[in-house]
């Protein structure tokens, strides 16, 4: 089945539009579980495996931020490893967030090395496109092999995105315009029964008017949308990526779930330092929150 | 000393501007070495250790393609690592090419993997700058912290580079232009004896003309520049991205260098598979190639 196609059967299943972000930095990790290891890595490890298994019936997709995992070596490579075959193992749909980018067969070995079933597998993987073509097709082969997808990053969630992305073209458009046709271009052969393609777009949930343009300017691309909750966004924010019957976007919180146990209101609320239990509570109010401003 | 100083001492010290690429397939390591291990790993370090150790005293630097190390998993980040600091304790110059990109702590996040002493600890790192300067700002204050460097992507030697990076501004000029100017922006502090700062450029060998005016654009920015040899850029077309003195450019070899055993004028030449003795050959040719264009 097509990765539009599986995230979408998924995320309507579960009626959950949510993907939780696990970008573990060795702080978010509660002192209870760090003591009881030697190393980061398998702190953070024990760490994944709970916050997954906690939230995988209600969370359907998750994306692993490439660099916290990066950070830890190859021990942090193992980790990214068994995480992403643990959230397989639970039906999870999973993305890494990598924003590789290189050029013929360079892009080739990301593309193998994250979504071939002798990598890491993954379902889907961010890429950035400032180098062309070139730099996308392999990762494309890779998509139409295996039935994975990938998110161009178009207009990003930072304050200074729009340094480059937002510059007008002299024929009238922005970077990022041109950057979104460039990728429905891309994924225009490859779409699914939810008429969405397996080239999707990263657009954040901090620009909202942008967001909205761009959901009318490419109907056939999926959009992964950062910069929920710690970032800024909020469920209004989002609302304008989404398309009429609820579809076409995945919405990432990554310190909002993580980090629940150190948010005051579940102070005292459960046991000492019970994060799996702040992070479903947050994982509930975030899906409450989107589906009341799609409206299902 | 800072980042650019080291770099160009050390090219002057061996007269000799060019960066050995180790962009190791698996098909680019001789049977002789891979026959004795029993994981592509292993194979890959042994490769990687005896070029390392041939010509490191006519190369002064050494670049390595994160794709195909992270292709090999934990195996390969150890490699990597290893290699690393095998070519540090050679004295060589080492850069990671990576093209990494985030935002904020993602992005010190990767800032922290490959150029802290306590990560990989290269010299510098390839970014990518597509999301603005909050995803530059935290690798720059790596190489102030720690005497590193960065090299942006400004103009790629792909074919299809031209696809975004050529598009014109409303103001003019291109986009790869106007990145430019960000990048000689971002280094504008940080500028070291030889007059160049600690945030270069990557601009390809295969647009001689564009490479030309970029030196002129830029006199601040350190150039490493791809697309040597097997892309198809001769010294001739690498010859203006260097100033007058003959410095502010590094030019990449990788499979030229790497696979030079398999190239049919060293068939019966040398013994064997003997692919340092083919590699090495090969460098004295590109030295005496670029050294003659440059006039020194």
């Amino acid at each position: 089945m097509m990765f539009a196609d599986r995230l979408f059967d998924k995320i309507n299943d579960m009626n959950n539009p949510t993907v939780l972000g696990l970008d573990p930095r060795i702080e978010y990790v509660p002192e209870s579980i760090r003591k009881k290891h030697t190393s980061c890595a398998m702190s953070v490890n024990e760490f994944n495996r709970k916050l997954l298994y906690t939230l995988h019936d209600i969370i359907p997709a998750v994306k692993f931020q490439s660099a916290y995992y990066e950070m830890l070596g190859s021990g942090g490579a193992e980790v990214l490893r068994e995480s992403i075959s643990f959230a397989r193992s639970l039906g999870m749909v999973v993305i890494v967030d990598a924003k590789r980018n290189d050029i013929g067969s360079t892009a080739g070995a990301y593309a193998e090395a994250y979504l071939s079933p002798g990598g890491y597998d993954a379902d889907a993987l961010t890429v950035n496109a400032y180098l062309g073509s070139d730099g996308i097709r392999p990762f494309i082969d890779m998509c139409k092999k295996h039935d994975k997808g990938i998110f161009i990053l178009v207009k990003t969630s930072n304050p200074s995105s729009g340094e480059l992305q937002d510059l007008r073209l002299e024929t009238g458009e922005r970077i990022y315009e041109r950057m979104a046709d460039m990728v429905s271009d891309w994924g225009s052969h490859l779409a699914g029964e939810y008429g969405y393609s397996s080239v999707g777009a990263v657009v954040g949930a901090t620009y909202p008017s942008e967001l909205t343009a761009l959901r009318e300017r490419m109907p056939g691309s999926p959009f992964l949308i950062p910069g929920f909750g710690a970032q800024g966004g909020g469920a209004d924010d989002v609302a304008g990526g989404f398309d009429k019957r609820g579809n076409g976007a995945v919405i990432n919180s990554s310190r909002g779930l993580m980090c629940a146990w150190k948010n005051e209101k579940y102070r005292g609320k459960y046991i000492k330092e019970d994060f799996c239990e702040a992070a479903r509570h947050e994982a509930v109010e975030m899906k409450k929150a989107l589906n009341k401003v799609i409206g299902r």
